[in-house]
């Protein structure tokens, strides 16, 4: 696992009409602050190609659907530089909240049938300036179909 | 509109391979600061009883489905005080963000015909002894089955 890279299982809690499922406390680990919550949607197969926030610590938890994160460390004076990390969570198989310190390339993939949806709970709001983008191919990674 | 609650228009991104949702910036009306954020889904039909919470603040988004929400001023030094709201909120279809002050009793019903997804970006840290419940029948107003 990438240096500072964190995977939280969260509970779901039933509840008549429908259950509850936690995504983040102020408490929790990996918690950095409140900027901003939004929510991002993955049609099936999709990529998001490669970003890289310098600033933003990300906190992502799929609540619906399954996508597959590929991290990759491009802090030079990381323990862990140039490493890659994949992960997948999605709800319900893994719900977890995935923790992913600035520094760090990011792209992720839609791996169940239906849409996915992600909510990221980060430390700032929305600044295109604090972050980078590379193309798919710029890191090389074997990305399968599904 | 009962005093101080707040019904915030929330604005959808296109984005390739997903589109982005707004869910809630620091800067926005109706933050509180951060405590806790946490899903809940209401079954098509189902109602949730009433709960009035007496120190947290409730920043509601329906994001996936269809929800009506029906408040009821508790507060007996409100200029609304015992005056009822009913709005509807759900996504597609009315996609926003709804702000509920302490002291307001709330009870929702899934009134899409799939699953419904709510997310509350609280002000607090769930607390059981900072809310009280009654159930349905305790504040009368009518429901309908959808």
């Amino acid at each position: 696992m990438i240096a500072g890279v964190l995977v939280t299982p969260l509970r779901e809690i039933e509840t008549p009409g429908g259950n509850v499922f936690h995504a983040m406390k102020a408490t929790d680990a990996g918690y950095r602050g409140f900027g901003e919550a939004y929510f991002s949607t993955l049609q099936p197969g999709k990529i998001k190609p490669w970003k890289r926030h310098n600033r933003m610590t990300l906190n992502l938890v799929v609540h619906i659907g399954m996508i597959r994160f590929v991290l990759y460390d491009g802090r030079v004076d990381s323990p862990s530089h140039k490493e890659f990390t994949e992960i997948v969570l999605g709800n319900p198989g893994n719900y977890a909240r995935l923790t992913v310190p600035p520094g760090i390339w990011l792209a992720f993939q839609g791996v169940s049938e239906q849409i996915s949806w992600l909510l990221n709970v980060a430390d700032l709001p929305h600044d295109p300036g604090e972050a980078d983008r590379l193309s798919l191919d710029e890191i090389p990674y074997y990305w399968s179909e599904r």
